[in-house]
């Protein structure tokens, strides 16, 4: 059996130990200094105060104090936090973690560093000069709907296939099936992707109640019109980064399935599909991360800055473009569509 | 301004008749000998009997009797038969189309002929021996949602340009968007594909509905697992099919995440997900026409026959592999997740 470490009990973090301790697995959970409560009420109560299930029994529970200790006794450290937490991470963990233990992240996004975006794992790698074994979870999966069991297929992805086999060993369960590839890049900017496209669904959702009513029922042409033409940027996108395989834009659709779903950032497309300008938006959703919005600027920055230097077009990233005036600019919402025929 | 006929009046013949009448063209909608109803009751309310939004003024309502005559003298024919009408329109209206009248079908499917798969307007050619100009409309597309003038976008495909630019013009409006291609392959493909795949993403609802009660909430982890791995079955056959380009991939996308949200498909694989078998659910829809039951044991059938053929592998297809033991064999469903893992 082996020593799991999850640092930070957000949500998917915390999922993670259910696979993980439902195997016989040591799991232990360490909270940043974010999830202090969420700790306190997990140890006194057994649950995650955001899931409607029990933790399996006989997880530990920790404030982050005592990472360092837990840390260098681990076969794994799982990555919990979002990408807000990337640069915590990379000052306060990476540096205590063992270089013959690999890491297992769940955050998703990706750095631009003017106009070059890089994969989390990179970053860390980049940052921190460290020769660490640092692998990274993608594909669709909410964290209610793992909690509750429901059948699961996620993507292991890293630099050594014997490694991501060791860790789908630890993770895989009758309802969490993980499939593992090298196409950490692929991987990893499919995921990224599809945060942002997620918002353009629900904006059309927003913009229908606007017109037919806040009560009406959901249209799926339009939806569907958005989800096609994401896809066909996502895949502008994965092919200049170098992904590697199309398995990586199956992940990516799939992704963007579960994501449209999945609350904050349909939450907040919904609201400017209604007329909501970005301020008003984010007041609706006050004290909400919204790693959606964060990732869109990365995007439609990069697409900008490698459009003027003649390696993208960004005549070719339609809906990318118009999110981001949105955002940026507060452009009222007014979709492109014709834009999208070709 | 030009002249329509659009044979059958069933939902998706009939939606058509809105974008080309809204743009000013003499509409003719013409019921097959199933439609009777639907045309007299058009006729006498202005309204589809399954449609909750009258139709555009102006439009003739016409009992099949009339075909002969209309067909004569029409800019453009709609194909508006579902799959169970394509030899009907075969005998009974292909004999009547000029040559210069071009059709434009919305039938979705394909048949199979000995292991060959062939798209509706390369059967009608073959069968027909005619030189007519037989283009199709492919993409997500829910007839209610564009009769609610949902924004909407679709591909027509056909094998001139110059043909498909016209028929663009017939329909073309601020909500109706359309893109052409001369993939007729590839974007007829994706479209059949995923009238089968649908039923598969909902086979986890009905699993979920078994598991958890029949009111506990959508889950969707499981059913974007299974529509990534649609995606890349998908991938394959339109491979095998020679599709030309990824827009086909993409319209087969956007295709399937409309289907899985669109009646009878849904319930049917509710149905079976609920532990059903066949018969019982097909006994629960008495009356509906299944086409999705159809295509998936057309595609079944020839992936077997080309397997054993070298032509393609089998194991390449788990998911098409066990809704059609499912459907055939009235096996339990029990979807082989792992066999989805790479």
């Amino acid at each position: 059996m082996a020593t799991v470490t999850i640092i930070g009990a957000g949500m998917m973090g915390s999922a993670m130990a259910y696979p993980a301790r439902e195997n016989g697995h040591t799991v232990r959970l360490v909270g940043t200094h974010l999830d202090r409560e969420i700790i306190d009420t997990a140890a006194k109560t057994g649950r995650h105060i955001k899931f409607d299930r029990d933790f399996p029994e006989g997880i530990s529970y920790h404030q982050i104090e005592d990472a360092d200790e837990l840390i260098k006794d681990s076969d794994v450290i799982v990555c919990g936090v979002s990408s807000f937490g990337v640069d915590w991470f990379l000052e306060r963990i990476i540096p205590l973690i063992p270089e013959d233990v690999p890491v297992l992240s769940i955050t998703k996004g990706l750095i631009n560093d003017r106009g070059r975006l890089i994969t989390y794992p990179d970053y860390w790698l980049e940052k921190s000069g460290r020769d660490l074994s640092l692998n990274a979870v993608g594909g669709p999966c909410i964290s209610f709907d793992l909690v509750a069991h429901d059948q699961t297929s996620v993507t292991f992805c890293g630099k050594n296939i014997r490694t991501l086999e060791k860790l789908r060993d630890y993770f895989r369960t009758d309802y969490y099936h993980i499939s593992v590839s090298e196409d950490v890049t692929g991987t990893e900017t499919a995921v990224a992707l599809k945060n942002g496209y997620a918002l353009g669904i629900a904006l059309t959702v927003g913009l229908n109640q606007k017109r037919l009513g806040i009560d009406s029922k959901l249209r799926y042409n339009s939806q569907a019109a958005i989800f096609g033409q994401s896809l066909k940027e996502m895949s502008k996108l994965l092919d200049y980064m170098g992904a590697l395989n199309l398995e990586s834009q199956a992940v990516g659709a799939g992704d963007l399935y579960v994501t449209v779903y999945g609350g904050r950032t349909r939450q907040i497309g919904i609201l400017l599909g209604r007329g909501l300008n970005i301020d008003e938006a984010k007041e609706e959703l006050k004290g909400q991360t919204l790693e959606s919005l964060v990732i869109i600027e990365r995007l439609a920055d990069a697409v900008i800055t490698n459009s003027a230097r003649g390696i993208l077009k960004r005549e070719d990233f339609p809906l990318l473009m118009h999110i981001n005036d949105i955002l940026k600019n507060k452009a009222e919402v007014n979709i492109p569509w014709e834009k999208f025929t070709y």
